[in-house]
Protein backbone atom coordinates (compact mmCIF):
# COMPACT_ATOMS: atom_id res chain seq x y z
CA UNK A 1 0.00 0.00 0.00
CA UNK A 2 3.39 2.27 -0.01
CA UNK A 3 3.05 5.14 -2.03
CA UNK A 4 6.74 5.05 -2.66
CA UNK A 5 6.29 2.02 -4.69
CA UNK A 6 5.40 3.63 -7.53
CA UNK A 7 8.00 4.13 -10.30
CA UNK A 8 5.32 5.97 -12.28
CA UNK A 9 1.80 6.48 -11.36
CA UNK A 10 0.68 10.00 -9.93
CA UNK A 11 -1.69 9.65 -7.23
CA UNK A 12 -5.09 10.98 -7.28
CA UNK A 13 -5.64 11.98 -4.16
CA UNK A 14 -8.68 11.72 -2.73
CA UNK A 15 -8.38 13.38 0.81
CA UNK A 16 -6.77 16.42 0.02
CA UNK A 17 -10.11 17.29 -3.03
CA UNK A 18 -12.40 15.94 -0.74
CA UNK A 19 -11.08 18.82 1.90
CA UNK A 20 -11.55 21.41 -0.57
CA UNK A 21 -14.71 20.05 -2.00
CA UNK A 22 -15.73 20.19 1.63
CA UNK A 23 -14.26 23.48 2.68
CA UNK A 24 -16.63 24.78 -0.20
CA UNK A 25 -19.61 22.59 0.97
CA UNK A 26 -19.34 24.49 4.46
CA UNK A 27 -19.23 27.86 2.73
CA UNK A 28 -22.47 27.14 1.05
CA UNK A 29 -24.32 25.15 4.12
CA UNK A 30 -23.45 28.56 6.08
CA UNK A 31 -24.60 30.77 3.82
CA UNK A 32 -27.95 28.94 3.17
CA UNK A 33 -28.89 29.27 6.58
CA UNK A 34 -27.79 32.86 7.03
CA UNK A 35 -30.28 33.07 4.31
CA UNK A 36 -33.01 30.96 5.35
CA UNK A 37 -32.88 30.74 9.28
CA UNK A 38 -31.94 26.83 8.63
CA UNK A 39 -29.23 24.28 7.91
CA UNK A 40 -29.00 21.66 5.93
CA UNK A 41 -30.16 18.55 7.38
CA UNK A 42 -29.22 14.85 6.36
CA UNK A 43 -31.89 11.90 7.98
CA UNK A 44 -29.24 8.85 8.24
CA UNK A 45 -31.04 5.81 8.82
CA UNK A 46 -29.36 2.71 10.16
CA UNK A 47 -31.01 -0.92 10.39
CA UNK A 48 -29.16 -2.77 13.38
CA UNK A 49 -25.93 -3.00 14.94
CA UNK A 50 -23.84 -4.11 12.17
CA UNK A 51 -20.61 -2.10 13.47
CA UNK A 52 -19.05 -1.24 9.93
CA UNK A 53 -22.31 0.49 9.45
CA UNK A 54 -22.41 1.92 12.34
CA UNK A 55 -18.73 3.35 11.99
CA UNK A 56 -19.92 4.96 8.63
CA UNK A 57 -22.72 6.50 9.87
CA UNK A 58 -21.22 7.94 12.61
CA UNK A 59 -18.36 8.97 9.92
CA UNK A 60 -20.80 10.76 7.73
CA UNK A 61 -22.34 12.25 10.57
CA UNK A 62 -18.95 14.19 12.02
CA UNK A 63 -18.42 14.97 8.39
CA UNK A 64 -21.83 17.07 8.76
CA UNK A 65 -21.67 18.46 11.33
CA UNK A 66 -17.91 19.58 10.47
CA UNK A 67 -19.58 21.26 7.45
CA UNK A 68 -22.38 22.91 9.29
CA UNK A 69 -24.96 20.30 7.81
CA UNK A 70 -27.46 18.88 11.04
CA UNK A 71 -28.08 15.16 10.76
CA UNK A 72 -30.76 13.28 12.14
CA UNK A 73 -30.26 9.61 12.95
CA UNK A 74 -32.54 7.04 12.83
CA UNK A 75 -31.17 4.10 14.63
CA UNK A 76 -33.81 0.58 14.19
CA UNK A 77 -33.84 -2.47 15.29
CA UNK A 78 -32.07 -5.64 13.34
CA UNK A 79 -35.11 -7.06 13.15
CA UNK A 80 -37.70 -3.90 11.59
CA UNK A 81 -39.05 -5.49 8.51
CA UNK A 82 -39.70 -3.98 4.68
CA UNK A 83 -43.34 -2.48 5.34
CA UNK A 84 -41.64 -0.05 9.14
CA UNK A 85 -38.35 0.81 7.06
CA UNK A 86 -40.43 2.25 4.15
CA UNK A 87 -42.85 4.00 6.71
CA UNK A 88 -40.09 5.51 8.55
CA UNK A 89 -38.29 6.60 5.38
CA UNK A 90 -41.32 8.06 3.68
CA UNK A 91 -41.74 9.97 6.93
CA UNK A 92 -38.63 11.51 6.48
CA UNK A 93 -39.58 12.14 2.64
CA UNK A 94 -42.43 13.88 3.75
CA UNK A 95 -40.76 16.00 7.00
CA UNK A 96 -39.74 19.63 5.23
CA UNK A 97 -37.36 19.82 8.46
CA UNK A 98 -35.17 17.28 6.36
CA UNK A 99 -33.43 17.83 3.20
CA UNK A 100 -31.51 14.71 2.65
CA UNK A 101 -32.45 11.17 3.44
CA UNK A 102 -29.43 8.44 3.64
CA UNK A 103 -30.25 4.95 4.06
CA UNK A 104 -27.10 3.10 5.45
CA UNK A 105 -26.42 -0.92 3.28
CA UNK A 106 -26.89 -3.11 3.73
CA UNK A 107 -30.68 -3.29 5.27
CA UNK A 108 -30.19 -7.03 6.25
CA UNK A 109 -31.60 -10.07 4.30
CA UNK A 110 -34.93 -10.17 4.94
CA UNK A 111 -35.61 -6.51 4.02
CA UNK A 112 -36.56 -5.34 0.34
CA UNK A 113 -33.69 -2.52 0.11
CA UNK A 114 -34.96 -1.81 -3.15
CA UNK A 115 -38.74 -0.72 -1.78
CA UNK A 116 -36.93 0.84 1.19
CA UNK A 117 -34.81 3.08 -1.33
CA UNK A 118 -37.79 3.97 -3.48
CA UNK A 119 -39.37 5.69 0.04
CA UNK A 120 -36.80 8.05 -0.26
CA UNK A 121 -38.18 11.21 -2.39
CA UNK A 122 -36.31 12.11 -5.18
CA UNK A 123 -35.67 15.60 -4.26
CA UNK A 124 -34.20 14.19 -1.05
CA UNK A 125 -32.28 11.40 -2.61
CA UNK A 126 -28.63 12.61 -1.84
CA UNK A 127 -27.38 9.34 -1.84
CA UNK A 128 -28.40 8.48 -5.52
CA UNK A 129 -30.04 5.49 -4.83
CA UNK A 130 -33.45 5.65 -6.11
CA UNK A 131 -34.38 4.25 -9.89
CA UNK A 132 -35.38 8.24 -10.56
CA UNK A 133 -31.48 8.98 -9.68
CA UNK A 134 -29.97 6.14 -11.46
CA UNK A 135 -31.89 7.11 -14.80
CA UNK A 136 -31.31 10.95 -13.97
CA UNK A 137 -27.51 9.92 -14.56
CA UNK A 138 -28.06 7.26 -17.14
CA UNK A 139 -30.67 10.13 -19.42
CA UNK A 140 -29.12 13.27 -19.01
CA UNK A 141 -31.91 14.71 -16.44
CA UNK A 142 -31.52 16.68 -13.48
CA UNK A 143 -31.25 14.80 -10.16
CA UNK A 144 -28.45 13.08 -7.82
CA UNK A 145 -25.27 10.74 -8.55
CA UNK A 146 -24.76 8.23 -6.67
CA UNK A 147 -22.26 9.20 -4.36
CA UNK A 148 -19.31 6.69 -5.31
CA UNK A 149 -19.84 7.23 -8.87
CA UNK A 150 -19.96 11.05 -8.35
CA UNK A 151 -17.33 11.56 -6.37
CA UNK A 152 -15.26 9.52 -8.77
CA UNK A 153 -16.20 11.47 -11.54
CA UNK A 154 -14.97 14.59 -9.53
CA UNK A 155 -11.81 13.13 -9.27
CA UNK A 156 -11.38 11.99 -12.88
CA UNK A 157 -12.22 15.79 -13.92
CA UNK A 158 -10.20 17.26 -11.11
CA UNK A 159 -6.84 15.74 -12.38
CA UNK A 160 -8.38 16.53 -15.80
CA UNK A 161 -8.64 13.12 -16.81
CA UNK A 162 -9.89 13.13 -21.11
CA UNK A 163 -12.92 10.86 -20.83
CA UNK A 164 -14.13 11.29 -24.26
CA UNK A 165 -13.55 8.51 -27.06
CA UNK A 166 -11.45 6.95 -24.29
CA UNK A 167 -12.00 2.70 -23.60
CA UNK A 168 -13.28 2.69 -20.16
CA UNK A 169 -14.05 -0.39 -18.27
CA UNK A 170 -15.72 -0.96 -15.52
CA UNK A 171 -15.64 -4.17 -12.91
CA UNK A 172 -18.94 -4.86 -11.02
CA UNK A 173 -22.27 -3.94 -11.49
CA UNK A 174 -24.07 -2.87 -8.37
CA UNK A 175 -26.79 -0.13 -8.48
CA UNK A 176 -25.31 1.78 -6.67
CA UNK A 177 -21.51 1.68 -8.02
CA UNK A 178 -20.96 -0.02 -11.40
CA UNK A 179 -23.70 0.33 -12.78
CA UNK A 180 -24.19 4.10 -12.41
CA UNK A 181 -20.31 4.84 -12.90
CA UNK A 182 -20.56 3.39 -16.71
CA UNK A 183 -23.49 5.59 -17.03
CA UNK A 184 -22.04 8.54 -16.34
CA UNK A 185 -18.87 7.78 -18.02
CA UNK A 186 -20.89 7.00 -21.70
CA UNK A 187 -22.39 10.43 -20.67
CA UNK A 188 -18.99 12.01 -21.07
CA UNK A 189 -18.20 9.92 -24.33
CA UNK A 190 -16.16 7.10 -23.14
CA UNK A 191 -16.64 3.74 -24.40
CA UNK A 192 -18.23 2.04 -21.74
CA UNK A 193 -17.42 -2.12 -20.74
CA UNK A 194 -19.44 -3.65 -17.94
CA UNK A 195 -17.71 -6.67 -16.79
CA UNK A 196 -18.74 -8.61 -13.64
CA UNK A 197 -18.30 -11.98 -12.20
CA UNK A 198 -20.00 -13.56 -15.63
CA UNK A 199 -17.47 -12.28 -17.70
CA UNK A 200 -15.44 -14.49 -19.79
CA UNK A 201 -11.20 -13.89 -19.90
CA UNK A 202 -11.77 -10.60 -17.88
CA UNK A 203 -7.93 -10.07 -18.35
CA UNK A 204 -8.54 -9.40 -21.66
CA UNK A 205 -11.10 -6.85 -20.90
CA UNK A 206 -9.56 -4.89 -18.19
CA UNK A 207 -6.06 -5.05 -20.50
CA UNK A 208 -7.91 -2.90 -23.11
CA UNK A 209 -8.59 0.03 -20.42
CA UNK A 210 -7.32 3.36 -20.57
CA UNK A 211 -9.54 3.44 -17.47
CA UNK A 212 -10.39 1.01 -15.22
CA UNK A 213 -13.07 1.38 -12.33
CA UNK A 214 -12.78 -1.54 -9.92
CA UNK A 215 -15.80 -2.18 -8.37
CA UNK A 216 -15.66 -5.79 -7.17
CA UNK A 217 -15.34 -5.92 -3.66
CA UNK A 218 -12.26 -8.28 -3.54
CA UNK A 219 -9.31 -7.33 -2.17
CA UNK A 220 -6.14 -7.04 -4.77
CA UNK A 221 -8.55 -8.68 -7.48
CA UNK A 222 -6.51 -6.96 -10.07
CA UNK A 223 -2.72 -6.46 -10.82
CA UNK A 224 -0.72 -4.36 -12.37
CA UNK A 225 0.30 -7.04 -15.12
CA UNK A 226 -3.34 -6.90 -16.19
CA UNK A 227 -3.31 -3.47 -16.74
CA UNK A 228 -2.82 -1.56 -20.30
CA UNK A 229 0.44 0.72 -19.42
CA UNK A 230 -0.88 3.97 -18.77
CA UNK A 231 -4.02 3.25 -17.57
CA UNK A 232 -5.85 5.26 -15.24
CA UNK A 233 -7.13 3.24 -12.51
CA UNK A 234 -9.77 4.20 -10.30
CA UNK A 235 -10.34 1.41 -7.32
CA UNK A 236 -13.31 2.13 -5.19
CA UNK A 237 -13.20 -1.04 -3.42
CA UNK A 238 -12.54 -1.03 0.57
CA UNK A 239 -12.39 -4.31 1.99
CA UNK A 240 -11.41 -5.92 4.83
CA UNK A 241 -7.67 -4.55 5.67
CA UNK A 242 -8.51 -1.01 4.61
CA UNK A 243 -7.10 -2.44 1.36
CA UNK A 244 -8.85 -1.81 -2.09
CA UNK A 245 -9.53 -4.21 -5.33
CA UNK A 246 -6.49 -3.74 -7.12
CA UNK A 247 -2.99 -4.53 -5.94
CA UNK A 248 -1.79 -0.50 -5.37
CA UNK A 249 2.13 -1.66 -5.69
CA UNK A 250 2.13 -3.63 -8.65
CA UNK A 251 -0.47 -0.93 -10.24
CA UNK A 252 0.92 1.75 -9.43
CA UNK A 253 3.82 0.38 -11.72
CA UNK A 254 1.44 0.45 -14.65
CA UNK A 255 -0.83 3.22 -14.29
CA UNK A 256 -0.21 6.97 -15.50
CA UNK A 257 -2.75 8.04 -12.41
CA UNK A 258 -3.89 5.83 -9.83
CA UNK A 259 -6.53 6.25 -6.65
CA UNK A 260 -4.74 4.92 -3.23
CA UNK A 261 -6.78 3.07 -0.44
CA UNK A 262 -7.72 4.44 1.74
CA UNK A 263 -7.38 8.26 0.49
CA UNK A 264 -9.00 8.11 -2.74
CA UNK A 265 -12.35 7.11 -3.98
CA UNK A 266 -13.50 6.95 -0.29
CA UNK A 267 -13.24 10.35 0.73
CA UNK A 268 -14.48 11.42 -2.33
CA UNK A 269 -17.82 9.41 -1.26
CA UNK A 270 -18.96 11.38 1.71
CA UNK A 271 -17.77 14.68 0.22
CA UNK A 272 -20.57 14.46 -2.48
CA UNK A 273 -23.05 12.91 0.05
CA UNK A 274 -22.50 16.65 1.49
CA UNK A 275 -22.22 18.92 -1.20
CA UNK A 276 -25.40 16.80 -2.62
CA UNK A 277 -27.25 17.17 0.45
CA UNK A 278 -26.79 21.37 0.40
CA UNK A 279 -27.69 21.39 -2.94
CA UNK A 280 -30.65 19.36 -1.91
CA UNK A 281 -31.50 21.74 0.75
CA UNK A 282 -31.01 24.89 -1.80
CA UNK A 283 -33.83 23.77 -4.10
CA UNK A 284 -36.03 22.61 -1.45
CA UNK A 285 -35.80 25.64 0.46
CA UNK A 286 -36.15 28.19 -2.91
CA UNK A 287 -33.32 29.70 -2.29
CA UNK A 288 -30.43 30.64 -5.12
CA UNK A 289 -27.78 27.77 -5.73
CA UNK B 1 -30.26 -7.71 -48.83
CA UNK B 2 -31.27 -10.88 -50.37
CA UNK B 3 -31.49 -13.86 -47.87
CA UNK B 4 -29.64 -15.85 -50.39
CA UNK B 5 -26.41 -14.39 -50.43
CA UNK B 6 -25.96 -16.15 -46.92
CA UNK B 7 -23.57 -19.04 -47.12
CA UNK B 8 -23.49 -19.43 -43.00
CA UNK B 9 -25.61 -17.61 -40.99
CA UNK B 10 -29.24 -18.51 -40.10
CA UNK B 11 -31.87 -15.91 -40.45
CA UNK B 12 -33.89 -14.79 -37.13
CA UNK B 13 -36.91 -14.26 -38.40
CA UNK B 14 -38.91 -11.40 -36.73
CA UNK B 15 -42.02 -11.42 -39.05
CA UNK B 16 -42.51 -15.21 -37.95
CA UNK B 17 -41.82 -14.81 -34.25
CA UNK B 18 -44.11 -11.61 -34.06
CA UNK B 19 -46.96 -13.34 -35.98
CA UNK B 20 -46.73 -16.53 -32.97
CA UNK B 21 -46.50 -13.13 -30.36
CA UNK B 22 -49.33 -11.42 -32.14
CA UNK B 23 -51.51 -14.42 -32.61
CA UNK B 24 -50.76 -15.04 -28.03
CA UNK B 25 -51.28 -11.06 -27.39
CA UNK B 26 -54.67 -11.59 -29.19
CA UNK B 27 -55.86 -14.55 -27.20
CA UNK B 28 -54.79 -12.77 -23.90
CA UNK B 29 -56.89 -9.76 -25.32
CA UNK B 30 -59.94 -11.69 -25.95
CA UNK B 31 -59.96 -13.14 -22.65
CA UNK B 32 -59.47 -10.01 -21.15
CA UNK B 33 -61.92 -8.62 -22.85
CA UNK B 34 -64.77 -11.67 -22.36
CA UNK B 35 -63.69 -11.11 -18.56
CA UNK B 36 -63.68 -7.10 -17.74
CA UNK B 37 -65.96 -5.99 -20.35
CA UNK B 38 -63.67 -3.69 -21.63
CA UNK B 39 -61.23 -4.34 -24.56
CA UNK B 40 -57.16 -2.96 -23.96
CA UNK B 41 -57.18 0.48 -24.95
CA UNK B 42 -53.67 2.17 -26.43
CA UNK B 43 -53.67 6.33 -26.57
CA UNK B 44 -51.35 6.95 -30.04
CA UNK B 45 -49.95 10.41 -29.48
CA UNK B 46 -48.68 12.01 -32.52
CA UNK B 47 -47.76 15.66 -32.94
CA UNK B 48 -47.56 16.95 -36.68
CA UNK B 49 -47.76 15.32 -39.61
CA UNK B 50 -44.33 13.54 -40.62
CA UNK B 51 -45.39 10.96 -43.15
CA UNK B 52 -42.66 8.19 -41.80
CA UNK B 53 -44.54 9.21 -38.12
CA UNK B 54 -47.59 8.88 -39.95
CA UNK B 55 -47.49 5.44 -41.30
CA UNK B 56 -45.67 4.01 -38.19
CA UNK B 57 -48.76 5.06 -36.15
CA UNK B 58 -51.19 3.90 -38.75
CA UNK B 59 -49.39 0.82 -38.72
CA UNK B 60 -49.14 0.30 -34.66
CA UNK B 61 -53.10 0.77 -34.71
CA UNK B 62 -53.84 -1.31 -37.71
CA UNK B 63 -52.08 -4.19 -35.37
CA UNK B 64 -54.04 -3.11 -32.54
CA UNK B 65 -57.17 -3.65 -34.34
CA UNK B 66 -56.19 -7.07 -36.01
CA UNK B 67 -55.10 -7.94 -32.13
CA UNK B 68 -58.63 -7.05 -30.24
CA UNK B 69 -56.46 -3.87 -29.24
CA UNK B 70 -58.69 -0.34 -29.42
CA UNK B 71 -56.93 2.45 -30.15
CA UNK B 72 -57.50 5.68 -29.39
CA UNK B 73 -55.72 8.50 -31.35
CA UNK B 74 -54.90 11.89 -30.90
CA UNK B 75 -53.32 14.15 -33.47
CA UNK B 76 -52.19 17.09 -32.34
CA UNK B 77 -50.64 20.37 -34.54
CA UNK B 78 -46.71 20.22 -35.98
CA UNK B 79 -46.74 23.82 -33.33
CA UNK B 80 -47.75 21.86 -30.00
CA UNK B 81 -45.37 23.13 -27.32
CA UNK B 82 -44.55 20.75 -24.27
CA UNK B 83 -46.96 22.31 -22.41
CA UNK B 84 -49.85 21.23 -23.94
CA UNK B 85 -48.40 17.90 -25.05
CA UNK B 86 -47.85 17.77 -21.38
CA UNK B 87 -51.22 18.08 -20.17
CA UNK B 88 -52.78 15.89 -23.09
CA UNK B 89 -50.53 12.95 -22.24
CA UNK B 90 -51.11 13.46 -18.36
CA UNK B 91 -54.96 13.12 -19.36
CA UNK B 92 -54.60 10.21 -20.70
CA UNK B 93 -52.47 8.96 -18.06
CA UNK B 94 -55.32 9.71 -15.39
CA UNK B 95 -58.02 8.17 -17.88
CA UNK B 96 -59.11 5.03 -16.66
CA UNK B 97 -60.39 4.18 -20.01
CA UNK B 98 -56.96 4.29 -21.65
CA UNK B 99 -53.98 1.28 -20.79
CA UNK B 100 -51.06 2.45 -22.70
CA UNK B 101 -49.70 5.37 -24.05
CA UNK B 102 -47.62 6.09 -26.93
CA UNK B 103 -45.76 9.04 -27.77
CA UNK B 104 -44.71 9.03 -31.36
CA UNK B 105 -40.91 10.52 -31.99
CA UNK B 106 -39.70 12.39 -33.10
CA UNK B 107 -41.74 15.36 -31.62
CA UNK B 108 -39.94 18.18 -33.36
CA UNK B 109 -37.15 20.52 -31.90
CA UNK B 110 -39.47 23.02 -30.03
CA UNK B 111 -40.50 20.27 -27.98
CA UNK B 112 -39.01 19.03 -24.33
CA UNK B 113 -39.21 15.31 -25.57
CA UNK B 114 -38.13 14.11 -22.13
CA UNK B 115 -40.87 16.00 -20.27
CA UNK B 116 -43.12 14.63 -22.76
CA UNK B 117 -42.22 11.10 -22.39
CA UNK B 118 -42.25 11.30 -18.25
CA UNK B 119 -46.05 12.32 -18.24
CA UNK B 120 -46.91 9.14 -19.24
CA UNK B 121 -47.67 7.67 -16.10
CA UNK B 122 -45.17 4.22 -14.99
CA UNK B 123 -48.39 1.89 -14.98
CA UNK B 124 -49.52 2.58 -19.00
CA UNK B 125 -45.98 3.31 -20.25
CA UNK B 126 -45.99 0.30 -22.84
CA UNK B 127 -43.26 1.75 -24.81
CA UNK B 128 -41.10 1.52 -22.20
CA UNK B 129 -40.07 5.14 -22.54
CA UNK B 130 -39.92 6.56 -19.04
CA UNK B 131 -36.94 6.63 -16.59
CA UNK B 132 -38.82 4.95 -14.31
CA UNK B 133 -38.98 2.11 -16.83
CA UNK B 134 -35.32 2.52 -18.19
CA UNK B 135 -34.46 2.12 -14.20
CA UNK B 136 -36.51 -0.77 -14.41
CA UNK B 137 -35.08 -2.25 -16.82
CA UNK B 138 -31.36 -1.34 -15.49
CA UNK B 139 -32.29 -2.75 -12.22
CA UNK B 140 -34.11 -5.43 -12.31
CA UNK B 141 -37.24 -3.70 -11.11
CA UNK B 142 -41.26 -4.78 -12.28
CA UNK B 143 -41.85 -2.13 -15.12
CA UNK B 144 -41.88 -2.60 -19.00
CA UNK B 145 -39.03 -2.71 -21.54
CA UNK B 146 -38.57 -0.45 -23.82
CA UNK B 147 -40.28 -2.39 -26.88
CA UNK B 148 -37.32 -2.59 -29.52
CA UNK B 149 -34.57 -3.71 -26.80
CA UNK B 150 -37.52 -6.03 -25.38
CA UNK B 151 -38.19 -7.59 -28.78
CA UNK B 152 -34.81 -7.97 -29.58
CA UNK B 153 -34.46 -9.98 -26.11
CA UNK B 154 -37.63 -11.58 -27.29
CA UNK B 155 -35.82 -12.62 -30.67
CA UNK B 156 -32.36 -13.69 -28.93
CA UNK B 157 -34.49 -15.70 -26.74
CA UNK B 158 -36.66 -17.74 -29.34
CA UNK B 159 -33.09 -18.81 -30.81
CA UNK B 160 -31.78 -19.67 -27.72
CA UNK B 161 -28.54 -17.35 -27.89
CA UNK B 162 -26.71 -17.95 -25.04
CA UNK B 163 -25.76 -14.13 -23.54
CA UNK B 164 -24.24 -15.14 -20.36
CA UNK B 165 -20.26 -14.31 -20.01
CA UNK B 166 -20.69 -13.69 -24.05
CA UNK B 167 -19.70 -10.33 -25.16
CA UNK B 168 -22.22 -7.92 -26.22
CA UNK B 169 -21.56 -4.98 -28.20
CA UNK B 170 -24.11 -2.27 -28.60
CA UNK B 171 -23.29 0.69 -31.20
CA UNK B 172 -25.69 3.20 -30.23
CA UNK B 173 -26.93 5.02 -27.00
CA UNK B 174 -30.06 6.57 -27.32
CA UNK B 175 -32.47 6.35 -24.69
CA UNK B 176 -35.12 3.89 -25.90
CA UNK B 177 -32.56 1.72 -28.14
CA UNK B 178 -29.08 1.34 -27.46
CA UNK B 179 -28.74 2.27 -23.64
CA UNK B 180 -31.53 0.09 -22.48
CA UNK B 181 -30.34 -2.58 -25.18
CA UNK B 182 -27.53 -2.81 -22.96
CA UNK B 183 -28.98 -3.15 -19.78
CA UNK B 184 -31.43 -5.82 -20.94
CA UNK B 185 -28.17 -7.62 -21.70
CA UNK B 186 -26.11 -6.46 -18.85
CA UNK B 187 -29.12 -8.11 -16.69
CA UNK B 188 -28.58 -11.34 -18.57
CA UNK B 189 -24.88 -12.13 -17.72
CA UNK B 190 -23.45 -10.46 -20.69
CA UNK B 191 -20.25 -8.53 -20.38
CA UNK B 192 -21.32 -5.01 -22.22
CA UNK B 193 -19.67 -2.67 -24.39
CA UNK B 194 -21.33 0.91 -25.53
CA UNK B 195 -19.64 1.96 -28.60
CA UNK B 196 -20.92 5.14 -30.41
CA UNK B 197 -20.45 8.25 -32.63
CA UNK B 198 -16.93 9.23 -29.93
CA UNK B 199 -15.74 5.79 -30.16
CA UNK B 200 -12.16 5.81 -31.38
CA UNK B 201 -11.85 2.64 -33.08
CA UNK B 202 -15.05 1.07 -33.65
CA UNK B 203 -13.98 -1.68 -36.11
CA UNK B 204 -11.77 -2.91 -33.01
CA UNK B 205 -14.72 -3.20 -30.80
CA UNK B 206 -17.16 -4.41 -33.15
CA UNK B 207 -14.49 -7.46 -34.14
CA UNK B 208 -14.54 -8.25 -30.36
CA UNK B 209 -18.59 -9.23 -30.41
CA UNK B 210 -20.06 -12.43 -29.59
CA UNK B 211 -23.46 -10.59 -30.03
CA UNK B 212 -23.59 -7.45 -32.42
CA UNK B 213 -26.79 -5.14 -31.53
CA UNK B 214 -26.76 -2.46 -34.27
CA UNK B 215 -28.40 0.68 -33.52
CA UNK B 216 -26.62 3.40 -35.14
CA UNK B 217 -29.39 4.65 -37.78
CA UNK B 218 -26.64 4.83 -40.77
CA UNK B 219 -27.15 3.09 -43.79
CA UNK B 220 -24.82 -0.37 -44.11
CA UNK B 221 -23.02 1.09 -41.33
CA UNK B 222 -21.38 -2.24 -40.58
CA UNK B 223 -19.97 -4.82 -42.79
CA UNK B 224 -19.01 -8.59 -42.61
CA UNK B 225 -15.39 -8.22 -42.89
CA UNK B 226 -15.54 -6.24 -39.46
CA UNK B 227 -17.07 -8.93 -37.70
CA UNK B 228 -16.33 -12.12 -35.33
CA UNK B 229 -16.83 -15.16 -37.41
CA UNK B 230 -20.01 -16.69 -35.96
CA UNK B 231 -20.78 -13.58 -33.93
CA UNK B 232 -24.95 -13.09 -33.74
CA UNK B 233 -25.76 -9.81 -35.72
CA UNK B 234 -28.90 -7.82 -34.79
CA UNK B 235 -29.85 -5.24 -37.17
CA UNK B 236 -31.99 -2.57 -34.95
CA UNK B 237 -31.62 0.14 -37.77
CA UNK B 238 -34.28 1.04 -40.62
CA UNK B 239 -33.07 3.72 -42.95
CA UNK B 240 -34.19 5.69 -45.89
CA UNK B 241 -34.11 2.57 -48.56
CA UNK B 242 -35.87 0.12 -46.13
CA UNK B 243 -31.83 -1.29 -45.13
CA UNK B 244 -30.27 -1.74 -42.13
CA UNK B 245 -27.38 -0.25 -40.40
CA UNK B 246 -25.40 -3.54 -41.35
CA UNK B 247 -24.70 -4.86 -44.65
CA UNK B 248 -26.30 -7.50 -45.34
CA UNK B 249 -24.71 -9.40 -47.78
CA UNK B 250 -21.49 -9.20 -46.89
CA UNK B 251 -22.81 -9.94 -42.57
CA UNK B 252 -24.73 -12.71 -43.33
CA UNK B 253 -21.44 -14.43 -45.12
CA UNK B 254 -19.26 -14.81 -41.53
CA UNK B 255 -22.35 -14.35 -39.00
CA UNK B 256 -23.94 -17.47 -37.34
CA UNK B 257 -27.32 -15.73 -36.80
CA UNK B 258 -28.44 -12.58 -38.33
CA UNK B 259 -31.86 -10.16 -38.47
CA UNK B 260 -32.94 -9.51 -41.99
CA UNK B 261 -34.09 -5.60 -42.42
CA UNK B 262 -37.28 -5.76 -42.98
CA UNK B 263 -38.35 -8.89 -41.45
CA UNK B 264 -36.17 -8.38 -38.09
CA UNK B 265 -35.89 -6.35 -35.34
CA UNK B 266 -38.83 -3.90 -37.12
CA UNK B 267 -42.04 -6.45 -35.87
CA UNK B 268 -40.66 -7.48 -32.93
CA UNK B 269 -41.14 -3.81 -31.58
CA UNK B 270 -44.60 -3.64 -32.54
CA UNK B 271 -45.46 -6.80 -31.48
CA UNK B 272 -43.86 -6.11 -28.19
CA UNK B 273 -45.86 -2.73 -27.77
CA UNK B 274 -49.11 -4.89 -28.52
CA UNK B 275 -48.44 -7.89 -25.57
CA UNK B 276 -47.25 -5.04 -23.73
CA UNK B 277 -50.27 -3.36 -23.67
CA UNK B 278 -52.53 -6.29 -22.96
CA UNK B 279 -50.15 -6.46 -19.86
CA UNK B 280 -50.80 -3.22 -18.80
CA UNK B 281 -54.75 -3.50 -18.99
CA UNK B 282 -54.32 -7.02 -17.12
CA UNK B 283 -52.57 -5.12 -14.41
CA UNK B 284 -54.86 -2.09 -14.58
CA UNK B 285 -57.73 -4.23 -14.72
CA UNK B 286 -57.51 -6.06 -11.09
CA UNK B 287 -57.49 -9.25 -13.77
CA UNK B 288 -55.66 -12.46 -13.36
CA UNK B 289 -52.80 -12.26 -15.49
Amino acid sequence: MSQTTSPTARLMDGSALARRLGAETAERAAALTARTGQAPCLATVLVGEDPASVTYVRMKRNRCAKAGIQSRHVALPADTGTAQLVDTIGGLSADPGVHGILLQHPVGPHVDERAAFEAIAPEKDVDGVTAHSFAAMSLGMPGFASCTPGGIMRLLDHYDVELSGKHAVVVGRSAILGKPAGMLLLARNATVTYCHSRTTDLAAHVREADVLIAAVGRARFLHGDQLKPGAVVVDAGYNVGNVGDVDFASAAAVASLITPVPGGVGPMTIATLLAQTVDAATRLSGAAG
